[in-house]
């Protein structure tokens, strides 16, 4: 993402707990800055990708925190995934320094990132999009604004539990067809021309050599790992207990998650449950 | 589907518990039999539409059943929606008869059965599956050979197991976003258009007023209704118990179809899921 600021001719200041990160985007004419508070100082847009809400927390509001130094009319984008709760405490403690704080987790991957074409989910003041919106174009091709801040958040999570319960789904069902006796490449068309059509079988299918150039065809690496799915069906179940949205499907799919990352599974492509689910008879 | 039969210039012979059903076809052209067996007794070729296995069962090998009756040779095509280990019993006792019995359930609803525009996945022989095809084109526009007698009804029960997990999947998620402040139609255009997009986001959407022309539009009027699906996750349960296939969320689904049914919601479409979560907070 860094990478493509500069390439779009941004002048780019950079911190990471990682050195080599930072040292290796100083070689491409990145400034390396010693704390965020360090990065801020010399910027007025400032983007921050990281783990969870915790490090955002930290990052923003910890000392040496973002928030300590940030000058006013600064645009804060925060493209981690993280509970909207947070995004929406970190936009108030923005405010009180007159500057603005936008939540904006993006879908794709590291290819995605890599090449320049992420979707932003984008939350935050109408007034302010505009300018957000140009400042991700650089990075991304596809910027939706969803709403006040944290509403990014609430989409991004509302896709991945879909997503995990569609996984979930295709791995079950592919692999009861199998034992069925149907003919995998055949179940996974026809399902892709019914009504169960969807993402996780006809563009992702989880089952080993159905499609190629996927991960479950090279032994699920690469792609979206089962850890992080995992965090965000955590999230979701967080948000759905918060608003009393009943997930019947959702939490058993956080379930399932979790007892796949506690088998070893966590760095596995998140379609390795179909693995789980047909090594388990 | 009997009607296409007459309009595509084949000679039709009927029964139906529903006298009315047989005799509103009379008056189109067929002849109305008193039995099962007296239609077979005028066929080479049969197709019965049933609501579930005992009904087949009861037909096929009951007094007064078709295979008392049956010439050698007939085809017969047994479009219900069934246990696969139904489809192969029928099967067997069929060619003790030497006739030839096929699965062949359909999927696209009243509609398409009216259009004659079904899709039909036909289990069976392939050295008579042409005849089945040629039949079977005068009903459906769709005809796919899924493999030997009962992986029709395998193919459906699978499709029909994903499409019930995604579409509580998408009334759960499109109730989260809601609750957590998101625009529905938003939402729903953005799920569409990611990795969360699925056949009950995008084309049935179940939350009313996001998308026109479908059921949760309409009071979840038409469509195909819970009852039916709950029939349909019942097979796939039996499937799975008989193959040893775990279905964590498939279970999940049937569990929460029944729970529609016992609150008096049977009758109405299956995305009325959405009520179910969207009103019990």
């Amino acid at each position: 993402m860094a990478e493509n600021l500069l390439q779009k001719g941004h002048a780019v200041a950079v911190f990471d707990v990682v050195p080599e990160a930072a040292s290796r985007l100083a070689s491409l004419g990145a400034e390396a800055c010693p704390t965020p508070a360090a990065v801020v100082e010399r910027c007025d847009q400032l983007v921050s990708m990281l783990p969870n809400s915790q490090h955002v927390q930290s990052v923003y509001t910890g000392d040496q925190g973002v928030l300590g130094s940030v000058r006013p009319g600064t645009l804060i984008v925060d493209s981690s995934t993280i509970d909207p709760q947070v995004s929406k405490e970190m936009a108030l403690a923005a405010q009180a320094k007159s500057a603005v704080f936008m939540d904006a987790p993006v879908s794709g991957g590291v290819n995605a990132a890599r090449g320049g074409t992420l979707t932003f989910m984008v939350g935050g003041p109408e007034a302010q999009f505009g300018a957000a919106r140009q400042l991700l174009e650089a990075m991304g091709k596809n910027i939706v604004h969803c709403g006040e801040v944290g509403s990014g958040q609430a989409a991004k999570i509302c896709n991945n539990m879909m997503l995990a319960i569609s996984m979930i789904g295709a791995a079950e069902t592919m692999n009861l067809g199998t034992r069925l006796g149907l003919d995998q490449k055949l179940l996974a068309k026809i399902l892709a021309t019914s009504t169960g059509r969807c993402w996780a079988i006809d563009s992702y299918n989880p089952v080993p050599g159905v499609m190629e150039n996927v991960p479950s065809s090279n032994n699920y690496q690469g792609g979206f790992g089962t850890a992080l799915m995992c965090k965000d069906l955590g999230l979701a179940q967080a948000s759905a207990t918060a608003t009393g949205s009943p997930t019947p499907l959702g939490s058993a799919a956080h379930q399932i998650y979790r007892i796949l990352v506690n088998q070893g599974l966590g760095p596995l492509d998140f379609s390795a449950v179909y693995k789980y689910i047909s090594e388990n008879q």
